[in-house]
């Protein structure tokens, strides 16, 4: 089938599915197919990848090592903001596909090929996210979603198909769920998780230990940020990549940050879901503790409003929008004073913070405490509630006159005894 | 000072403050005193409570058990609305001031007493609870915050003015910390507190274990609900009080429930306390479990801001106004579902969600998983993504065009190969 | 084509294109077809259309007059909520449909038919809110739209299919606007108004005077609520149908109630349309008027989130859903004191309120005017403002510190000067 | 009282209730006056302001233009924000006062300055939000409001004590409105208006033409905006103080801009008011309509949000916030695409947008219009209903089943026929 030379990326990951699709592209439409492995942290030979795919079929394969930027870009503006979906899930999968599907398109444009192809099901959330992403940066390229065209039902199906068309597999017992890991998380699906009642097997953590397994002895870790971005742990810098590799082996260990939860999907079903993120499970607690220190009470309120609306965005495929664009703008600006340090604690399972400090720290003790104040005049607050109260005060008159026999009721002026 | 017989009612603890109170307001204004303790299931003896009311000068004590009336129309409503403070407060000294208040408002309009005292300081949040409510209830009484207008500065000032006063107080030691205990929680303020950057001590906790010191094996626990209220442990029915307390037990025992925050209070500071809330934290972690099941996609997104806003409202003091009522409405319609039950494990300070089942599930195993199916067409996926990308993709049209050469402006039409 | 004797269930209005659909599913399908017309209040002769549906095939026409239920059910809980899409747009269309689809599924299901037809087109909402409607009451029908599959892709498509198959059709001149119209208003779309910087001709309008030529004298009229809800007109009182054409009467004749805008569409496109809604319009800006004398602060800003939202679920054909009536049972809630009447004047295209009175009224001019006052102490601004704006001075007091040189920090608590 | 030298900064407007206040801090404090006049484009002669002041005893006047200040960092921010209150009100005194105590705080600091006073009553929002916004800027500086502390309860009693204290004050007829007067707007309080029954009588009105009175003939306005700026009006470029000043007359020509309402003011009460903004009033419509060409649902939906939020934050004086930064940084950037025409017809008091244009338009005449499509495929709908739907769906599912016989509940898949 050599007539047809245009080409397709696809977003490779090395298993059974998508090598299974680099074949039937070439077969189906006569594609020369460029792979493309982006490395967001998933814990991959990159090497024997690049091999594997050039064995299926591949015309060409890239690696592109794109974590630094998958922290500075995607993660961290997504910590600063708090985004956060359904009130636990903390987006690990969401805000990597758009970092992908971009990749995907500057190779898609470097290369002249005319369509990008995914391996996500057409079930789930993530063909979403992988198509309006690439919609967004160029919606001129086609999208080929295989598992949403093609004849085959599953896994057999696809076994069965790379037998046939020699295309290299392992040999691998049955995968039980199904996962998606990069730097931040690592997600599963699948086996008896698909029982909602079913309590999760411990077989299924990857990254953490179980709570029980965890150490008996509680460990203790200082983060600093600097305008909401983690800059150090203890008195060490990090960068960003290894900052967040490093506390996800601390609350691994401590088995921090393991989520089971039930969510519904963009698709309009719902799915149950376990996910391990233990250094994004740390960070989002130390910067909330953090802000609480440093945000002002209408700022805390209003932020919790963008963090949902953030999750939302990012969890529906909306990463390229101008709205989120405007988030981010809201949330950096937020963001000037949350500089300081969070004391954490991990112990069997949870973490909590234990004390933060801050240059910008809006607690101010002579404030709050209940001795003799000279800063504070107590009597400040009879007014103050006078007339925040004003309005229940006028309603509850209101209520009395109702009350009262009809004669009595030019006397209004007569309950105002304020 | 028998001149005076004025009445006022004074929302009495037991304490020294309120003690002094009591006096005080006899000696300052001649009024007779009306003592009310109000239970909402603090630990108490309110035999002696009463005597010793009667003996620091009251002419009269009431001691009302308002439990039931606590769980059914203050706890249970918030516990549907998920109300929740700054993220993370579970509210449990916002909606017992004003049930206490209302208590006091009766009595006070029974007894016809022309206002009402409470011994809250001028600092605080419980003032503006108290007060708003009085007002919302019956605006026409006076109300007395001695701690704003008096010259006592200290708990020092407050004993002086006892012994003077013949005032019976026991011969407490220092008090640490500032407490205030109810059905559903029990809070501290105070003592190492006070700088943000201390970790709390253990010391502080009086209805939990430290995680460290519970038991080293797991407990599970299936709560039952009915439209949003839970009603059985295990098999067993309870009613509302008795739940609560078994739960307080059972949490308290595994450290569950405890949190130490930093909150931005109403009248304009920032404080830190720590609180322990075992029952009510399981609680709310089985209900958002229940409603992940039972609940779609836009309610659940709407009904976080609902709860936002709900304990906003209840920490303000706002409880007996038009919105809070309407809020209400809300959620009662909302929770028509909320029925079903939840396995909870409790471990070393922390309890999640291991299952969940329920008739109204609307967890569809057939539409979610991602073997063949039959009941949801994939295809269906590619129209969805198209148009839910449509957005996206006019704006990205719209921007390559920006990067195009003037003259290929006029081929718009060219680029929409959708 | 006798074999199939399925039935199929259409919203038939007797234009061409319904006229056409109805042949075509017979044709195509071999369906009996039911028509069913719904009168929501359309300028129509239902007898005409009735005889016209059997002349082109129909085996069974049913004329269902629902305008009682339309303006009791559908148009008064909106009104209420104050339901409104992107500030403008007073939802005409979009609760017509859900009632519509209600009827069909109920003559569906008496009928044992096994799917439901319509003739929207496939770039629309309306499409999306019959078949959300329908998919939310009865699941197991089929959906069929016939612009989304048959080949006829334009007007004169259909006029040749409907000579070629005998369907009485009226030999009617070229239709310029695509139109809607029910009791609550006539929406118009196409012609000139698909490019947005035209300005619409007054020929679009069907209902409403152009204000140029509308009386030169204006009028007055006193409309009064109850609970929300508007029950008369001047001294007399109306049911609702009756009421809405009164005030349709009356704005229309001095151009009230028309919109021009641009707006986006739920399926991702922009579109623009004209809006005629002259007793709509009349009757929202009564409601909000008598609203704002009757609702405090607190109230009135929540209930424009929810307007939003109710006007966001509507136009997104989200009626049938748990949210919608949760939304409902807190607006219901909400209209407790919205009783009274408000004076309107009606002015060349403008509707203003000119004044306002309740018995629930919370305005109190002893409260509001600026003389001599006993019932509200003017002292107590200072105490409120204190605290109201303590995290400004906070924060204030930390930013002139930030400024003072390092040996000065130590004396913060010397700015304290409040 | 030559003994304290110590200074006061006034709020200095020439009218009587100032220059009592000039005399009385004197006379009260023995402070040395300092009267600042802020011209905010209040149409007074400031020459003899500053010779009135000086007679009244001040010992320096400051008269300082910051019209282009305030368009700039205040007016046209707002604009850009779409900042409203409770749905009407443009706010045009509440940007005003925090950009008078900047002024009036830099003053003081340069003087040397102990206080600040302010001629606001003690009932109003505007002692409100000069206070927060001293506050903010300079909480070392003392507030002084004589209306909350004097014996003066009325205009009589000011006229006395400027008699008896030689005060030069004009021989002025009885003052029947409050009134407030910048480049943006004119506000009117008092009088009839303080009965809400009352329609307002034409007299109030000193900018705009009564409608009535308004010309025969309509005129037209075409505007232009750059990133949410009017830069334009017709072909000819404006700064933005010329550009609103021209649109006052034009629009105050029309009788464009009355807005008559009851308002809930931060001090719990209600008032009424009459607002004439006839300049502002077409720019909020002009911009509105662009933005409706140029930004997507999810933005406009969301900075709906956003516009009510800024308002309510600037009428309750939260102008010096984090959070009204952070609004800011957000609008900034919602703006980028905000730019193009719009044209406006003015006709008999009211104002509405005929067309607008830009070369960021997201409307598609060949997507939205109903004819046949290459670029939008019909069939994607079905799809996209499919799923958009499937929560509805998957309800009404679980609906049937309930009405289903009992055993008939296993056969729960044969519903789905989707």
């Amino acid at each position: 089938m050599e007539k047809n030379q245009k080409k397709v990326v696809l977003a490779y990951s090395g298993g059974l599915d998508t090598s299974v699709i680099l074949k039937w592209l070439e077969n189906t439409y006569g594609y020369e197919v460029i792979a493309v492995c982006v490395n967001v942290g998933q814990k991959e030979d990159f090497s024997i990848l690049k091999k594997k795919a050039l064995e299926s079929g591949a015309s060409k394969v890239y690696v592109v090592n794109v974590q630094d930027e998958f922290v500075k870009d995607y993660i961290f503006p997504t910590l600063k903001a708090g985004g956060i979906y359904e009130n636990d899930y903390l987006l690990g999968t969401c805000f990597a596909r758009p970092l992908i599907s971009k990749v995907l398109v500057d190779i898609a444009e470097e290369e002249g090929a005319v369509a990008i192809a995914h391996g996500a099901t057409g079930k789930g959330n993530d063909q979403v996210r992988f198509e309006t992403s690439v919609k967004a940066l160029n919606p001129t390229l086609k999208l080929i979603a295989p598992w949403r065209i093609w004849d085959l039902k599953s896994r057999e199906d696809c076994i069965e198909y790379a037998v046939e068309h020699k295309i290299p597999i392992e040999a691998t017992k049955e995968k039980i769920y199904s996962r998606d890991e990069n730097l931040w998380h690592i997600s599963h699906e699948g086996g008896e998780l698909e029982d909602p009642w079913n309590e999760h097997s411990k077989e299924v953590y990857l990254w953490c230990n179980a709570p029980e397994e965890a150490p008996d002895q509680s460990e203790t870790v200082e983060i600093t940020f600097e305008k909401g971005i983690p800059v150090k742990i203890g008195s060490k810098d990090y960068d960003g990549v290894e900052l967040i590799k490093t506390l996800n082996k601390i609350g691994g260990k401590h088995g921090v940050g393991i989520l089971d939860m039930v969510e519904n999907r963009l698709v309009g079903m719902k799915s149950r879901g376990v996910y391990e993120t233990p250094g994004g499970t740390i960070l989002y607690e130390a910067h909330k503790a953090l802000e609480k220190l440093t945000l002002d009470k209408a700022m805390i309120s209003y932020k919790n409003d963008i963090a949902k609306k953030y999750g939302e965005l990012l969890y529906d495929g909306l990463w390229f929008t101008p709205l989120k664009q405007s988030l981010d703008s809201f949330v950096d600006c937020s963001q000037e004073a949350v500089s300081g340090t969070v004391k954490m604690k991990l112990y069997k399972g949870s973490v909590k913070a234990l004390g933060t400090k801050s240059k910008n720290s809006l607690y101010r003790e002579d404030f709050a405490t209940f001795g003799a104040d000279e800063v504070y005049n107590q009597k400040d607050a009879e007014g103050f509630i006078n007339l925040h109260a004003l309005p229940l005060t006028i309603q509850g008159l209101k209520n009395m006159e109702k009350k009262q026999p009809k004669g009595s009721k030019e006397k209004q002026g007569s309950f105002a005894v304020l």
